[in-house]
């Protein structure tokens, strides 16, 4: 599938907006990038030079133009598609979106890459409120391919999410908004639990982290919570398993723990952290992921392509 | 580093048992399998010879011995460890841990794949406690390293954890016994989150899986949570999230919801996951689950291989 969009205006050009602009310059679109910030276009170009040989690698060859302006009427100028990228502030995504709603004809969709405010907060001041959507990357979103969808118009969330599917990402579709959309919730109680489990003692930062990335998080890069209990389920499958144990699942929630990040917990996480970095450094420990990472995703395209 | 144990008394020969005895076997040590139905050595010969097919594409080549009694003291004759993989009911495994505590000499490790119930409460009849251990798997232990360790004497988990380390799994140690453990409550908290958004119509149950394995689950392959925050934390890693972000992450985990598997809830899952399905069988699904997952851990073993 060809994506429909060939002009795309990347408002924002730090990290999330540089990565959403390789992607799609890899995917062949032209890119007008704005940035107030005038030193900002050498990060962006340094970001795109490195991601675009990644994704190189990934198989993706296509080449589109990148520009970048200080001017956001330029970034807004004969555009077919908007990625909204500013720092994560509700007042001032407000004031900006209203901005870009002045500026665009009304038929452009403008996608916000909004992760802690939620959409009705945000298009209040537009008049074109139904062009809105949130389309929340996971970082970075030029290598993961999830990309969450929340919007008014069905038909709007529809071309936008062929749109992204076009680039070869996996958007998904909320129903209602919800602070947090659904990743981050999920992040969010997977990360309650691992540091309760450090606050009581249990097992060392490192062997809760080791626990997961060995055990149930290597089944999570293949399937969801749902069908990983579906299969727990044996020839019965989720019903099986729900109506068999669910009172145990719900007896097993009701003893998950609320943990406090005070000041004793956040000490026992920096500590525990430190002990299973032992001495690599974030930029080390990224590059390690970012490796990983990209020969999982290789595979999987790899396994994709097989199977087409 | 070679196995010090090299003949293993196998108590149960279900899944859990056949997986297990495929793994020593693959690393060339002898298993004697013991289960009291008659017609379980067939079941556990089948799964063996796929296993090990498995086992070799992963690079593993060693070829042990396979015997098969219906007799546990044969099983517990000349045995060097013990793995034990009876069924989940407390009474049960008492009684047959104090069984198997009687025949063996006082020095031989035993470990139990105990799921639900906790340690203290199936040694009590135990003479010689201390050489018990919970060392409980990730299923399927041939294919998954995760391994969950729990006794009272450090020296004796020592030794239990060099001894699957060999087998090239990953043993994590709890520092004092928990319901559930590790993995299975970091499971269980994330799905609570899951069916959560189910119940409030956030979004379908496909795509909240879809959100996983296509974001933060691909991560989750490589590292847990507690490093993910550390890299989310930026240069100041986890120091610096948890100072300038601990607060709001504090209020999502207070937003977070306790759904109930209710009827109504049960059939939202239920046809939420067949439409998931979209008509593949759960064998289907299983083959392409371990498809992935046997090219995920060989990626890794290179990667490893090519680091050392």
């Amino acid at each position: 599938m060809e994506p429909q969009f060939k002009r795309i205006g990347v408002i924002g050009s730090g990290i999330i907006g540089a990565s959403w602009s390789s992607l799609f310059l890899a995917h062949g679109l032209d890119v007008i990038a704005y940035d107030p910030a005038s030193d900002a276009e050498e990060g962006l170009r340094d970001f795109v030079r490195q991601a675009l040989s990644q994704l190189t690698d990934l198989g993706y060859r296509g080449q589109g133009q990148l520009s970048f302006t200080t001017e956001i009427s330029q970034a807004l100028d004969d555009v077919d598609f908007v990625q909204e990228n500013a720092p994560e502030k509700e007042e001032l995504k407000r004031r900006l979106l209203a901005q870009i709603d002045e500026a665009l004809p009304p038929d452009v969709i403008v996608a916000s890459s909004t992760s802690a405010p939620v959409r009705s907060h945000i298009v209040t001041d537009c008049r074109n409120k139904a062009r809105f959507i949130v389309a929340h990357p996971f970082n970075p979103p030029h290598l993961i391919p999830l990309v969450e969808l929340v919007g008014e118009d069905e038909a709007v969330v529809a071309q936008a999410r062929d749109f992204y599917m076009s680039l070869g990402q996996k958007p998904v579709v909320l129903r209602r908004e919800m602070q947090g959309h659904i990743a981050n919730r999920l992040s969010s109680a997977l990360y309650r639990e691992a540091v309760y489990l450090v606050e009581q003692g249990v097992a060392s930062v490192a062997d809760i982290d080791a626990a997961v990335c060995n055990g149930p998080g290597l089944r999570w890069a293949v399937m969801g919570p749902h069908m990983t209990y579906h299969l727990g389920g044996g020839p019965g499958g989720i019903a099986h398993y729900l109506s068999h144990l669910g009172p145990s699942q719900m007896k097993r929630w009701a003893s998950l723990g609320t943990p406090s990040l005070g000041p004793e917990v956040q000490e026992k996480l920096v500590e525990g952290v430190a002990e299973e970095a032992a001495g690599r450094s974030i930029a080390e420990l990224e590059q390690m992921r970012d490796r990983f990472l990209l020969a999982i995703l290789r595979l999987r395209k790899e396994m994709q392509d097989g199977q087409a």
